[in-house]
């Protein structure tokens, strides 16, 4: 059972922390910059994409990590600043520092994220204009300007926040992150920024963080494509003055269930935002011998074209699923596979379960979300990914996005 | 330079090869059966699909090529029987039974395709019922009709033949093939049948189709999936009267590359009748260090959707190509990378190339058929993919097509 609640907000959530989204005319009259600031230095975790092209941004966050402290981070929309080489580095690191300046704190206590086209060049001065503007504007409310002015593609905005005791102390743990394609990499595209008010120490924190994001965001599948920019932070200010915090502590389960909920749940709003998709897919394959066989079968059937464009069609189409799972490189024994859709057991040991219902089939293939349960019957391990189908419309967004 | 020459044909283009299509009743009012025979029996190579899970006829295949001889192929299309358990398999070995009885040969000579629907049930009565019209209709030219009788939504009938000379004797090689998706599961797919009237030695031949497949029907892709009932089975019966072959002989190695020809023109002809396509796309990528890591580049960018939807859309988006070489896990400095389309340089270095012009860009875009050179700058080895675009087409079939 969980041990937090669920409360209103994002970023801005949790105590001691600010937020602003502002235009800086990178985008044409939208929300371009985002702000967010711990009022004292905070205890701060991250991950990064382990694409072999990474972004300018990104060099600069893993720089600012070493230390594993800062203050704030900066964010701007419309522009990936990836693939422009040093002279996007230097773009990046002039726009950690300038924030620090207007902040009044060190250059290096200051994260920079960009998202949105690969190979332009970052317009720093658009962003240095913005910048006292964005300073003046957080706010301890400025949590949902912030989600907005991160946004790319993304229809809706995505934040989340919950509350739990810590030793007796109430403690909050809110987010906000952007990505409607798992990973788009022209709108090059996840973000996930995560406050809390708890008091951390900093190895754990960044476990913390990384037991989340293979919970979460590594469980979700839009096109298997991966991003240059993708970055996840956690920030821990400590000013809810609870206890200090680490995997010996009583409440650590407690705090890491929260901020994994966090995690997962803005996942699963950027899957919902998916381009193009119509339906949420939830895949577990239980019975594996590995989590990492679980894993693999499991995205194999997320990823999986043919796969995806049957959900879409509303096509009960078992043999796709069988098939991804064959090739999915997973330890599996083809004459054992069970599958079931939501509560239906279509296949039984590798064939089609006697007595299955095509029209209850197809009526569990017409929902919105819907689940698919693989039991490879060989082992003890279970994992679950979320993905979502491809349309038409999917097609549509990414032939017609110019670059 | 080649040392075939190009003529028109398919399986029974060689010596001593009769084939025939025949209507069985698998599907509605088509072709759907078809047969290949050798006059005397052949050497023969196989290669099948890696897919854990196999369907019963590559089960067959696979015990019948243990031999290295056999004397015919019967290949139905409208159901591929896999996923069909044990049952399956005796159907699919009781197929090859009836087939050579009615050729009167040995069990053992013949090998079974299936192409269609998995999960279905082999109408073995329709099949039997069909074998005696089917070998009374088995002619030296029948190469045409039962390249058509292997089709499930293929849209045009693929074949090749060729021409050369071993040691004064005139040989030939020829082939036919189906599959539209790379792999099409549900339609579970591809299959490529090659003859030749050359005298060759069963391990040389293997060697000969396993060099020809990693040049040809294992560079293109489609969709990424990958098919339950893959089958290439090449045959050498030496009706030519031509001298053995083997790797020692002076013109193995332009027998070889005839070989490599057929079954390259046969795979590019199924990505040029893939599903939904309208775009032929070939991908090289040189400057590798090592074959491998050619191949997981130019296969990350021609199964990336984002790269696929973009070719559909016409949009010359380099920053999905240069994203997608990052994910591929190939060796790769990304500040080396160099991108040309067709001729025009887009990106050196792994930045977008000075004075590139966006509207020349476009237009190699808009052709039938480009090329995308990426150098890896790295070490000496190249590789070429050829794939297709993603379409709205490709969804709407997949989405559409009902199990």
């Amino acid at each position: 059972m969980a041990n937090y609640t669920i409360i209103e907000g994002g970023v801005t959530a949790p105590l001691g922390y600010m937020a602003c989204g502002v235009c800086a005319g990178i985008k044409v009259d939208a929300l371009d910059l985002a702000l967010v600031v711990s009022e004292k230095q905070a205890v701060v975790a991250g991950m990064f994409t382990t694409n072999a092209v990474q972004a300018a941004p990104v060099k600069v966050c893993k720089s600012v990590l070493e230390s594993g402290r800062a203050s704030a981070v900066v964010i701007n929309s419309g522009c990936a600043n990836a693939c422009t080489g040093s002279a996007g580095v230097v773009a990046a690191e002039s726009m950690a520092t300038e924030t620090a300046k207007a902040l009044g704190v060190a250059a290096d206590d200051v994260f920079v994220c960009s998202t949105g086209t690969i190979g332009k060049t970052l317009p720093l001065d658009k962003i240095s204009a913005a910048l006292p503007d964005a300073v003046k504007s957080l706010s301890c409310d400025g949590g949902d300007v912030a989600a907005k002015a991160i946004m790319t593609t993304d229809t809706v905005s995505k934040q989340c926040a919950v509350e739990l005791e810590i030793g007796g102390v109430t403690v909050r743990v809110g987010g906000m992150a952007k990505g409607v394609g798992m990973i788009e990499p022209n709108l090059a595209t996840m973000l996930a920024f995560i406050t809390t008010d708890a008091t951390v120490e900093q190895s754990a924190l960044q476990a913390c963080l990384a037991g989340a994001v293979s919970k979460s965001f590594n469980r979700i599948t839009v096109d298997g494509d991966q991003s240059t920019n993708d970055s996840v932070l956690l920030f821990a200010n400590g000013a809810s003055g609870s206890e200090l915090l680490n995997e010996s502590h009583p409440d650590w389960k407690a705090f890491a269930d929260a901020v994994e909920h966090v995690a997962l749940v803005l996942a699963k709003k950027m899957i919902k935002d998916g381009e193009g998709a119509t339906k949420f897919v939830t895949i577990t394959v239980k019975g594996a011998v590995t989590a990492d066989d679980a894993n693999k079968a499991a995205k194999a059937v997320a990823n999986s074209m043919l796969c995806k464009t049957a959900w879409f069609g509303g096509d009960p189409n078992w043999g796709r699923v069988i098939a991804a799972i064959g090739y999915s490189q997973a330890q599996v024994d083809p004459e054992l596979i069970d599958i079931a859709f939501d509560d239906l057991m279509a296949v039984v040991d590798g064939q089609m379960a006697e007595n299955v219902s095509f029209e209850k089939l197809e009526e569990v293939f017409k929902k919105k979300a819907f689940e698919i349960v693989i039991d490879l019957k060989l082992g003890n391990v279970e994992e679950t990914v979320y993905t979502c189908d491809c349309s038409y419309e999917y097609v549509k967004i990414n032939a017609t996005y110019m670059t």
